[in-house]
């Protein structure tokens, strides 16, 4: 059996914390790193502040396999990823030809700004990831990846560093509808089927909907047959209760 | 000036992590803290894991004015929030005759199963959050404010604990809208304007959009005349630089 391949997802940036940006991203790329075979184990949102991001960093990645960090390498003042990991791993930070020369792509001599060459700071040792939209590009040093923060920036280079990663057994998912049948109906059932299977994880998951509680049963686990069977288990458990119609 | 008002949330769940389930409560608390004077300072995303919950509840509480939660509270197995609060606390946990109150108010003495009989398991010395929508109720414990996941319970448990709440001055916020005209044009200027000011936090954001890069700058400070006065600096500054066109 693989190994399992963990990672973290440290979000940076004020504008999540205060509420004026919504966050598009944790979603998109946990769905995306299960599909990989990549477990996300936690993600932490931080504010701009160097001391703050190097912390967590550091914490995130001595734990996890990767550390995947979003935000914080556009071209102003506010934006302080690069040198926080830079200050993470004690290295140092400087503006990089090959940064510089994806910038000229873009830009014509008279436009590199001090500002936009702030976004060719990359920390000694970095590998970057290109940026297919925007040409500023992201990178990576030891196991931490570092990507821009607007969505479809972000997900152009997680396609980039995608294949580059080590990637463990993908899960296996078997989802049982129990509908209005309450939580509290099948949860007596379900806590002995879940000691009896400590080989899956077994999660029930309710939506609050106009009509009511709709609730879902989900088996994961990377052997499929064993969700199979547990998933079997399940459904004759939620069928058995169909008379308890108390929702919750 | 009062005091700032900080603020940390934990979301419990494998379901987000896995990107089952769209965390819909993030952003939504970010708002409302951010209303009512509480700044929101950090957010954790934790897996259903008794010592992963118990140790972020740990490190969270300790740092900021109150530790939000959301998520595993309900009456399945995988439901482990209030044990694990109990853990963090070192405190005893056991049904709560209050709690068992709530719950018989909405399931007949037949409907309270052993799972059902999980929600009013409540540590020793919390005071309860009621649930008006299915009755099985939060809790706060010292500064951590306990929350059900589902986002409309989540949504009224918020309102029945804000008015118990200690908050700060509101933040005041002004956003100068630079529309097409870059990052990279705008960034020195706005730099040197940060420098100069530091009693406001100056953000620039970029979304990314079918025409385009359209940039907001974003003045925020507790105190309204500062955020004025440097919001009309940032607006002279986006005026003079009109003529560079070149997005980011």
């Amino acid at each position: 059996m693989t190994a399992s391949v963990t990672a973290a997802l440290l979000v940076i940036g004020d504008e999540i914390l205060s509420g004026r940006t919504k966050d598009k991203n944790i979603g998109y790329i946990a769905d995306y790193l299960t599909a990989i075979g990549i477990d996300l184990s936690e993600v932490r949102i931080v504010p701009d502040m160097e001391d703050e991001i190097a912390a967590a960093v550091n914490a995130l990645r001595q734990r996890y396999t990767y550390l995947f960090t979003t935000g914080g390498i556009g071209p102003t003042h506010d934006d302080i990823t690069a040198d926080s990991i830079a200050k993470a791993f004690g290295v140092a930070i400087d503006h990089d030809p090959r940064a510089v020369a994806l910038l000229r792509e873009r830009y014509q001599e008279h436009e590199l700004t001090a500002a936009r060459l702030r976004m060719a700071r990359i920390p000694h040792g970095a590998d970057l990831i290109e940026n297919p939209i925007s040409k500023a590009p992201g990178f990576r040093i030891g196991n931490v990846i570092v990507m821009a923060g607007v969505p479809s920036i972000m997900q152009a280079m997680l396609d980039l560093v995608a294949p580059t990663l080590q990637t463990g057994a993908r899960m296996v998912v078997e989802t049982v509808d129990a509908g209005s049948l309450g939580e509290g109906a099948y949860g007596d059932g379900l806590a002995r089927i879940a000691a009896e299977h400590a080989e899956v994880s077994i999660g029930s998951y309710p939506s609050f909907t106009s009509t009511g509680f709709n609730n879902q049963i989900v088996i994961r686990a990377k052997d499929a047959e064993a969700v199979s069977r547990v998933a079997k288990a399940v459904r004759a458990l939620v069928e058995s209760l169909k008379s308890d119609r108390v929702p919750l």
